[in-house]
C-alpha cells in the first residue's frame, strides 16, 4: 500500500508521543520526522522508554521534518503553530494543530483568552474545526485543522443531539468536568507531583479555563444562537479520561427513552460513539486507551433536569486519536484506520 | 479524670472502626463494648489488623455493650437502630446514631426512600439532626441525635452562609459531589473492586440517591422555605474524602470579596470550617484525616453564577468525627477533644 | 484472508476478556464462541461495558463453543481444562491453557500443589509448556500448549540467559514478585476491596505459592539441574504489570557489560524481549498493555551478586498476549501478528 | 505543664512537616520557630495549606529560630547541618538531625558515599545514632542525635532479634526494599511526575543506595562483625509507607514459632514494634500514618531461608516520629507523648 509521510512537531510532549505511537501502527502511513526543541539530537526512547526497540528515531529540527511529509501535525505551545501552518500551506501540505492556535474563529477571542494574536487570518478562514463525529464534511475539504481542546471534545458530542433537537434550554449549561492528570502534560509541578495529586482532589481555574470560548463557541454553532456555559475542570487522580457531567433545563416533555432514542439515531452512523442503556453510567474506564465517547443520559424529574454524562479518553479521542481520525478524512482513508483500539476492561 | 463509657453497636463496618480509633484516644472517653452481628467472639484486630496492640477488643453482643455505656453509638444499616435507640432513651443514655433513621424530619419521607417505616413516632420527634456547627444549641438539649451523612454535612456547610444571607436563588442548586471509595463501605462489591475502581470514574445514582431529602430538608430549613436540589454522586478513586461543587445562580450584587467576608463571619467561631483565600480551591487532599471542611469561594462572572466548592473528610467529618464532636457537645467536652487532628500535608 | 476460528472457554474472567479483546483483532482469527458458567446467555458487554457496540456476543454453553472452533482457549479454574482437552485432542482441535492444569511434567507435583489429579496422563505427555521465546520448537509440533504463569513468564525470561550461560549459581535464587492486582483475578476478597488495596503493599503466600513448582521446572530445564527459588509474591497497588526482581551470586568473572552482551545475544531475534541499556531500570509503565518483556541487569559488587529486573504485563505476556503468541507460532502466523501493541508512555 | 521549646530547620520538606504536624499537638512542646531557606517570610500555611487556621506561622531565619529553642531539628540536604550542630553544641541545646550529616561512625564512609567532609570530628564522636528501640540508653545521655534513615529504620528492627540471637547467617543478607513516594521528597522530577509514577513501578539505585553503608553499619553493631548486604530499593506508587522483604539462609533449627517467641521477647517492652500472628503479613497500610513498626516472620522451607518482612510509615517512624521519639527519651517525657497515633483502618 502507498503510504503518506507524516511528521509530528513536538513529539516529546505527551500529545506528540501518544500520536507517534497511534501513528507508528497506521497501515496509511509512515512516520518520517519528529521533532522536539529540547531534545533534538536524542532518540525519542531516552525520553520514553517505552518505545525501546520499537522506534528509536532522532528528534530532528522543524525544517527536517517538516519538508518530507505529507501531513504535518503539531503539538506545541500556543501561539507557536501559526508560522509553521503558513509553511505548510504554502507547500501544499496538511496541516494538523493540536494546539489551540485554531480552534477559536475570531481572533479577537484567541487574544483575549490566549494573549496573542491572529497574524494569518487568512489562514485561521481556511481552518476547520476538527471535532470529527460533526464537522466531517468540512474537514474533508480543508489542509488545515484546529483539533479540538480534550474538554470540548467530551462536552460537544454530548451536547450535540440535545442541542440539535432543542431539547434543552441552551443558554444555562452547567458542565463539572474531570481530568485525567496526563491533560496537565509533561511538565512539572507541585500539583502534579505524586504525592500532592495522589489521593487528592480539587477543581481549577474555576469561571476562566481556556477552553471555555471554544466549548461556548462550538455550542453555540449547534444552537444556532449565543450558548452560555459555566464550566468547572477538576484534576482527577487518574493518568488517563475525562468525565462531563452536564446539566440542562429539559425543554421537551419527551421522556428519558424518547431523548435517548434521538441520541441514537444521531450517532448511529459513528462508530466511535456511543450511547449507553438507560440505567448505566458512562465511566472513563471503558473508554480508556481508546478513541470512544462514551455517554450516559439521565433525568433528575423533580427538578426537571436533563443529565448528561459524556466521557473520553482526553490523549486520543481528546487529542492523539482524533487528530489521527481527521487525517483519515481528510486523506480519505477508513476512518478508524489505525485508531480503532478495543478499550480494555481493566 | 473521670471517663463516660461508650460503645459502638457495628463496630466492624468503616464508621465505625473510625469511630473506635477515634474514642480510643479521646481524653474523656473509655469504650466499654464494641459489637459487629458478624464477627461476635472475635477480637477486632483480626478484622483491622491496624489495631493490633492497640485494642484487641472482643466483639461482643449488643445487650452486654448497651448496658455498660452511657453513650451509645450506632452504625447499622438503615431501619435497624430504632429499637436500640428506644432502649436507650428508656434507660437514659445518650444515643448517636451513624446510620440515616434519625436524619429525616418526617417518616413518609423516611418511606418513600428507605423503604421502612418510623416505629417509634416519639423518639423522632426528640431526636436532633447533629449539623453541630448549625444546630449545636439542639444538640446540647438531646440524648437521640442522627448524625448527619457525609454529603449531605460537605453541602450544608458549604451552603449556610449563602442561603442564611440570601446570597443566592435557593430553589434551583446544581450539586455535583464525588466521594472517596470508603464511602461506600466495606461490603464487596464489583464496582469497588480493585481493577475496576482504580483508574474509573463514574456518577451512580444520578437523581435518586439517598441522601437527596436530607439535604433538601436541611436547606430548607436555612432558607425558610422548600429548597430544589439536583445532587449528583461520583464515585472517586481515592480511599477518603468528599469534594463537593455547588452551582448557585446569585441574588446579591455583592462582590466576591464581600460575600467571602459573610462565610468567614458566619464561621468566625468555628474550629472546624474554614473558609479558604479567594483565589485558592478546596482540596480533600487538606482536610483527610481531620474534621475540617474546607470551603473556597468562587464566581463565574459571565453566567453570574457563584460556585462554592466544599471538601471534608467522609470518614471523620462526615461520619466518625462528627459524630464524636456532638457527643462532646452533649456532655459538655471541649468541642475538638478526640478530634483536633492535624490533616497530614500528604 | 483465510481466517482461523477461536474460542474462549471462560471468557467472563479477566483473562479471558483480555484474550477477547485482542482476538478480535487478530487479522487471522474470527472469534466464533465465547463461554461462562455464571453469565450464560448474557452478553459480554453486559458483563464488561468496555465491549458495547464492538462485541456484543452471547456467552454460550462449551458445547457449542468448541465444536465450532479451530483452536479452543481455556481460562477456568484448575483441575477443570483437561475434559475439555481431552475432547479437542480427540476432534483435532488445538487447545492452549490458561490455567495450570498443563504446566507441570509431574502429575505428582500437580496434584501436591493443586490437589487434583492428571486424568489423562497421555494428554499430559502431548502438552508443551508454551513459554514461546525458549520452547517454540516445540510449541510449532503440538495442539496442547500449557501456556505458562506470570510470575514464571517474567522470571524464566529474566533468567534464561543468566542459567543457560552459567553466569551464576542456580541452586540458590531468590525471587521478589510484585504484581498488580488483576493478577488476582475478578473474584471479589477483603484484599482486593478497593480501600484495602490501594495505599497498601504485602507480600503473600510467601514459601507456598503454586507458581514455585512451574518455575523451579523450568529453571531447571535450563540448567539441566535442579533448580531451588525462593519466590515470594507481592500485590501491588497497580492494575496491570508484574516485577521480578532477581538475586543471583555470580559464577562468573565477566563484567556486567559482558553479562549483557550475551542477554542481547540470547534475544537477539525476539521481537518480544528487550534487554535495556546498562544503567536504566526495567519498570513496569513501560511494557502495560503490551506484549513485550523488559529485563535490566545490575550488579553488587560489594556482594559479587548480579540482580536481574524482569516485566511484563501479566495480562498480555502473562497470559492472554502470550497465548495469542503460541496459537500464532501453532497456526503459522505472523508472530506478532495482532499482539504488536506499543506500550503507552503513560 | 513547662513546655519545652523546639525549633525546625527546613520546615518546608516533607519531613519537617510532618516534624511540625506532630510538634504543634504535642504536649511537652511549644514550636518556637520553623525555617525554609527557600520561602523565609512566607507562612507555612501558603505552601502547605492543611495548616491553614492551624499554624500560620512564618518562616524565619535559621538564627531566630536556633536562638529561641531547646531543641533543634534539622531536616536539610546533607552537609548543611554540621555547623547548626555545632551551633547547638556550644548553646547547650539538643540537636536532632533528620538528614544523614549524623547517622555514620566514619568520616570516610561518610565521604565516600556522599561526597561531604566530617568538619568537627569531635561532635561526631558525641552523636548518637537514634535507633530508639535498640540505643534507647545512648539516646538518653547525648545532646546530638543522628536519626536513621527510613530504610535502615525498617530493615534494623526487622533483623535485630534475628542477628542478636544469631538466628541466621549474617553476611549474607539480600534487602528487597518498597518506599512510597514521599520518601523521594518535596522536589520535582519526572519520575514522581504523577503520570509517569503512577501505575509504575521499579527499583532504583540499585546496588548503591546511599542507605546501604548505614545498614551495614548498624546490623554489624548487632552482630559484633562485619555484615553485607545486598540492598534494592524500589518506588512504589503509594504515597507513604516501607515494606523491606529480608531473606536469611537460617543458622538454627528452631521452628519458626520458637524464632517468633524470641522476636516477642525482644521487643516486649516496646510499644511501637508489633511481631504479628504467624500466618499474618506485614502490610504497610496497617502502620501509615503512625510510629508503628509491624514484623511478620516466614520461612521458606524447602530452601531453608527466614523471610522478614518489617513495614513502617517512612514520615513517621522513618523520620519525624522516631525523631520525637528520641526527643522524648533525651527529655525524659513519656516515650510516646505526642506519637501515639492509631494507624487508620483505610
Amino acid at each position: 500500500m502507498n503510504k503518506i509521510k507524516a511528521s509530528i512537531i513536538g513529539a516529546s510532549g505527551y500529545a506528540g508521543a501518544e500520536l507517534l505511537r497511534i501513528l507508528l501502527l497506521h497501515p496509511n502511513v509512515e512516520v518520517v520526522g519528529i521533532t522536539s526543541v529540547s531534545y533534538t539530537g536524542q532518540g525519542i526512547e531516552t525520553i520514553y522508554p517505552s518505545f525501546t526497540k520499537i522506534c528509536e528515531k532522532l528528534l530532528v529540527t522543524e525544517e527536517e521534518a517538516v519538508e518530507l511529509a505529507d501531513v504535518v501535525f503539531a503539538s506545541m505551545p500556543h501561539g507557536l503553530s501559526q508560522e509553521l501552518a503558513a509553511t505548510c500551506d504554502k507547500n501544499g501540505k496538511v496541516f494538523i494543530d493540536l494546539g489551540a492556535d485554531f480552534r477559536l474563529d475570531e481572533g479577537e477571542v484567541y487574544e483575549k483568552w490566549y494573549g496573542k494574536e491572529y497574524v494569518h487570518e487568512d489562514l485561521h478562514k481556511k481552518a476547520v474545526y476538527g471535532l470529527s463525529e460533526i464537522f466531517r464534511e468540512d474537514v474533508k475539504n480543508t489542509k488545515i485543522i484546529g483539533n479540538p481542546g480534550c474538554y470540548p471534545t467530551s462536552i460537544s458530542l454530548g451536547l450535540y443531539p440535545a442541542i440539535k433537537n432543542q431539547l434543552i434550554v441552551a443558554d444555562d449549561l452547567i458542565i463539572d468536568s474531570k481530568s485525567g492528570v496526563t491533560g496537565a502534560g509533561k511538565g512539572l509541578s507541585q500539583k502534579t507531583h505524586y504525592p500532592e495529586c495522589n489521593e487528592a482532589f480539587s477543581p481549577y481555574n474555576i469561571g476562566k479555563h481556556r477552553h471555555t470560548p471554544e466549548i461556548e463557541q462550538t455550542l453555540s454553532k449547534f444552537a444556532g444562537k449565543e450558548v452560555r456555559v459555566t464550566f468547572t475542570p477538576h484534576l482527577l487522580p487518574v493518568n488517563r479520561g475525562i468525565v462531563s457531567t452536564i446539566y440542562c433545563n429539559k425543554a421537551t416533555d419527551m421522556t428519558l427513552e424518547e431523548i435517548r432514542n434521538l441520541y441514537v439515531e444521531a450517532y448511529k452512523n459513528e462508530k466511535f460513539v456511543r450511547v449507553l442503556p438507560l440505567g448505566d453510567c458512562a465511566n472513563l474506564k471503558n473508554v480508556r486507551y481508546s478513541n470512544y465517547c462514551d455517554i450516559s443520559l439521565h433525568e433528575d424529574t423533580h427538578t426537571n433536569k436533563l443529565i448528561i454524562v459524556s466521557t473520553i479518553d482526553n490523549m486520543v479521542k481528546g487529542a492523539a486519536g482524533q487528530a489521527v481520525q481527521n487525517m483519515n478524512i481528510v486523506f480519505g482513508f477508513e476512518e478508524d484506520a489505525g485508531i480503532a483500539f478495543i478499550p480494555p476492561a481493566f
